[in-house]
């Protein structure tokens, strides 16, 4: 009785999650749906839950560009070590215009804020009255 | 004899320490140098270096503009939990442009990262081939 | 300009943030609302979708009784260091029952899972066949 | 020369870890013991001092009953994003009665703790006073 | 309730953790408990086990010298970003030798691993197989 | 177009990229360059700036002797999970004469460390004034 969820396939989902299959793909202007969602899809209620989160916070037309979102998606998943969520938040960075050379920026930032954070905390550094005024 | 290290203020900094200190303002248009830079400067080496590092990794005529630069910081620092950096780079970051409404989408992506990196993690979803091709 | 958001009062609040302090006081049978969500609402669009989460996943009726839910939140919050989190999910999790016996519990087991979680990765043991049956 | 350890099998075992191995089959009422205690056994102090905290904190009788135990054990092991413990906690867990659909609640709770953990600390939400009191 | 554990001194200690109490000042030599054993206390079984474990894993006569081990401590709770620890253990690891010259290049690595550790997971970089060999 | 980055061999490197390799060899006394910076090769900037880093603090002739670097370097690797690491810094303690017993031993205090830090952290204890005079 392992707790591996396979993928549940479009041909092999319910109603209920074809329903939110159907909207990611409508959404994203693509004919296919990603792991993460076919994986979720054991938990329909959470499967329609998480959906409705990431829609509705990369929406575009926000205060911030659809690039600049997937950019930060994709540093956060990549200071946590997700290497899915690098892999698939990587590929819709790519679709959505970032280069290698940002990447590689992105990458840079995203070590050296491990390492200063890691320090600033250790040193218990306190806050500049500059920053609060 | 306590570990803490407080603050060295210009005028009681060596010269090498001032150097950056210079260096720090002269590239930032600043006429002040904020706590962080203070407290490592108890070790000139490290300040030295860790400055160079984020001279390079900061310095605007990349392939993203400075204020994404300062978002993907600032992203990755509230990730972490590290206060001090998010006034820090918070700052940073408002003084380049960023609005409260593009903070408020920030902080979402961050949450929400962090939410689904664990699930993706825990569920050990495979990455799909169409993000390896 | 600080990033700092001070908690936003009912008195003060929008009309929109006020339905969601109304639906969160109804839900919990309480006369007032805490700070997670006085804050979340300078951005009123989240605490909409933050607080919708919190009322499903937690909600009562489930497979896991009210009790436990509140012990795994609180578990995970420790672990995290999260102290406000720690406070607001304890207070939860006491008024449904939780004893200091059970709390001492809960935290000898998050204290010794990060001991042998970090173990157990830096060895890289390898998965029992069992375990995948 | 590798930092590898393999499993030792009981057959190649010392006196000092068979004894330990003797002890977990005996607490657990099964006839083998997994990889983790047999890839420790390369220290044996290591492996009795593990094994003593493992049989203590988990043990019957407490204030919590065994399957909550485990699933605070394997939420904070989902957490942490470490497989082995979750495959291991969570078939231990599944021996004591977890449910799917309990499975799919914790898994819920702990994407969303971590989620408000980084956003109540990054917004440095204060502790409401009816928590402290 | 609030869930807040107040350090309980040697005068207002049961039998039982004045035992420990006793055992933690001879052990090291001292004429006083430090909070965490104090905090600790309300859960007499709690602080037995986790002093017996400190004790053990710190004793001097082993593979490595009491220093490194309080290094590599402070090491492991400066990356954690816990307060109480690097204080705690930056003053053991003082009382054995530690230099501030020393303490500053513990930091520069803690700082340094930090960074390319999150590089080196975000990149996926496969293990050469001369460390394998 | 994978965010995938393949190490670079020597032959097929820019003369850039060759002169810090060259570097990491005649700094190490070796033939041979690891894989995690054939990979960083790909950003010829950050592979400059990263080696700069690991030169310098790892640098012989400081206040920590060449194998106690590396035991820091590897428990804080081991404490964040970084199986590549582990692995490296690892060979290149036991080439600084690191033994099986002292890796034992360093495994204990990351496992125990990162027990405590969560302990104390989730307790909020405060600082004994001693640590602080």
């Amino acid at each position: 009785m392992s707790l591996e969820r396979k993928p549940i396939d479009y041909g092999a989902a319910s109603r209920e999650v074809r329903d939110v299959y159907d909207d990611i793909m409508a959404t994203r202007g693509t004919d296919w749906v990603n792991n993460f969602w076919k994986v979720l899809a054991h938990d329909p209620v959470a499967l329609r839950r998480l959906w409705g989160n990431i829609k509705e916070v990369m929406a575009p037309g926000g205060a911030l560009d659809p690039l600049t979102k997937e950019l930060l998606y994709l540093a956060v998943s990549a200071s946590n070590g997700c290497r899915y969520c690098i892999a698939s938040h990587g590929a819709a960075a790519q679709a959505k215009g970032m280069t290698p050379e940002q990447y590689s920026e992105l990458l840079a930032i995203v070590g050296l804020a491990n390492e200063t954070n890691r320090l600033v905390t250790a040193l218990d550094v306190e806050v500049d009255p500059r920053f609060l005024a």
